[in-house]
């Protein structure tokens, strides 16, 4: 049989979503490392806590998973949704700083934060809608967008002001067949947190355009400047806010495979408008969570002590300061505000003053090349000429 | 704000999707159920082992997994197709019966089945593509068919001829846009094995049309009559086959989410056409199984021993023997052949022996609401007036 008689072949979309990945970009860079330099490599493009051995999880979480293991309870089938007992507990942690309560029919358990984002847009995909997504951002939603046939409108971040989200640009960006926009506090990439104040006036501008919220919180309460983490659905009685979030950055455990969906939605906006049908829907045509992981939230969430979570933030605040205070003293990188939050931070690229170098990923191939260093380029998150560095032994995105 | 003012609204294809789930099926069918009724419900609609006690999975495969959390070397990403450890186990428990050995690079870990279904799925959607699926068949096709916007085409499989594909009808259904053919087999609902010239048919037939074959091999080597299971991989040398697999029904953890995709291919026609990359692609934009389960893969696969094996054999074939002698004593139902692998078997309802009953659904609901025991509607499987039965404790699907 020749070639040409097999019917089927490459689906063009998948080639067009999977642009938009991290995974790619590093595997790209680190294709340039000398095969004959001794040093050892730095990964300043690492997003995963859990392989640096001063991140070790609560041991209070590794026995739950174990004891929910060992007691043969949790080796079947959960419920498309998550098992009650995770939800409770889940409505539980994510009830904090919210003027309401959650209940556990708020929360969806996922497969981590990653199917939490692909549950949410295959429930809003409709013909010709369109998605308001920061630049920069986390690819991830653009890859998932493109596999569900939303249109991405970019609005920015602005340097500027800490990384803070350009409200005026994005009552621009909207139209009739906006749906959402999404909001990844504390940033990823940036490493900013936004205020009380300006979460506000988030949820403020999202009723003004008729759209809900996507808060994206996979790195909630990983912050360590002067901003606290305050969460989005805070604002739910503004606008309905979806929150997305996962176990694997605040216990370091990003192969348990956990994340969650929360609705704040106290005026019951999203059951009017048929979306939380829609969200079960959704989840039932994706996969579930390993139940016996899921069995183990109660504990890990209620039982995790403070000085965990502490020792964690520690780390963060010294590796921050001291990457933003090396990060002065190399002339062509400009850094505006040290990181507050999350694992991350850009850094602009000052090609006037670097020879030969055309692109942000022409800097980064040649700094693998020569210098056996791995940073991320910023044209992965559409930042051509800034890096992104990690603040744990860091990943910096770099752009000009 | 006035409802009509926000923008969001329902996906219309996912309520599409997921009218194919057996989880609401069986919902609806619960639903009749007398609270009233002190009597135990007999649940003979359950697809998962696992919550019977004497189908405890195996000892090392719960302590591989404990080996794995407790090295704390496995609480991070895993690589997009899984782990090197896991695939290479993989490839080797997968290279049973083939003419040639599967290297790791022919394997793709997964979230479960579903998810190697899902992946698959959207890697093969083209405009204007349709897909060929078994009648009766496991509904998540039908759902993750719709989903991807691939044409869903029945075709029969013969209950006459021990629930063998129906060749003839298959090539009148196929045309210039057919992409693929999915098999399920040990059954999954029928509960038949196919056998191995009847693989080879399957074979020849998709070269002559020019597709794919997606072998559903979650029911693999659950076998207990005379045909033994052979893997439709034997034949990837006549058209080549994408297998899908998991722990969940062998090792009775369907709550665990491991599953897996295989290439058998010889010919590399899949690299030829796309399918590779595309698969990989469809990675990138899914999530990964928990990194620590996998890596349990290489103990679990390569040191559970026989006996766990045959006991379980053992239960269903007694369980299979007795359902189908007590269904013999049941006027109003007919099961031609004795199932042989899978936890399965179809049973036909004669209608004209019943009073005040209209279809199978009907029958179901006043069979829960009567007498506390729960079959499965055929219809949820497109083939009305039949149930679907467990044969461990089992699963009875009812046609006519």
């Amino acid at each position: 049989m020749e070639a040409k008689d097999w019917k089927f072949r490459a689906n063009p979309v998948l080639k067009a979503a999977s642009v938009f990945s991290i995974a790619r970009a590093i595997g790209d860079v680190k294709a340039n490392l000398d095969p004959c330099d001794q040093r050892l490599v730095i990964p300043l493009s690492v997003g995963d806590p859990s392989i640096f051995p001063c991140f070790r999880t609560a041991q209070v979480a590794e026995d739950a998973v174990i004891d929910a293991l060992r007691s043969a309870n949790f080796n079947g089938y959960a419920p498309k949704s998550g098992i009650l007992q995770a939800k409770r507990s889940l409505a539980g942690y994510l009830s904090y700083n919210l003027p309401y309560k959650l209940s556990p029919d708020d929360v969806y358990v996922t497969v981590g934060a990653k199917q939490a984002i692909e549950v949410v847009l295959t429930a809003l995909r409709r013909p010709d809608a369109n998605i308001l997504l920061p630049k920069p951002g986390y690819p991830a939603y653009e890859a998932l967008s493109v596999i569900n046939h939303l249109e991405v409108r970019h609005f920015d971040l602005l340097q500027e002001k800490n990384w803070e989200v350009d409200l005026n640009g994005i009552q621009k960006l909207a139209d009739d067949k906006t749906v959402a926009m999404v909001i990844i506090n504390p940033g990823n990439p940036c490493g900013n947190v936004f205020t009380r104040d300006h979460l506000e006036k988030i949820a403020e501008t999202a009723k003004k355009l008729g759209i809900l919220v996507i808060a994206d919180e996979a790195y909630g309460h990983l912050t360590f400047g002067s901003n606290q983490f305050m969460p989005m659905g805070m604002f739910g009685n503004i606008a309905p806010v979806l929150t997305i979030g996962s176990l694997s950055k605040r216990w370091m455990v990003p192969g348990w495979r956990i994340g969650w969906i929360a609705r704040s939605d106290p005026d019951g906006i999203f059951e009017e408008q048929g979306i939380v049908e829609c969200i079960k829907r959704s989840l039932i045509v994706n996969t579930e969570a390993a139940t016996f992981i899921q069995a183990a939230l109660p504990q890990i969430l209620e039982n995790t002590t403070e000085d965990f979570f502490l020792k964690t933030i520690n780390i963060l605040r010294k590796d921050a300061d001291m990457c933003y205070e090396w990060l002065k003293e190399i002339p062509c990188f400009t850094c505006l505000q040290k990181p507050q939050g999350s694992l991350f931070l850009m850094v602009k690229l000052d090609l006037s003053r670097l020879q030969d170098i055309n692109d942000d990923f022409d800097f980064c191939s040649k700094l693998a090349k020569e210098e056996s260093v791995i940073l991320l380029p910023g044209s992965v998150l559409r930042m051509k000429n800034w890096e992104a560095n990690g603040v744990t032994e860091l990943i910096t995105y770099v752009m000009d």
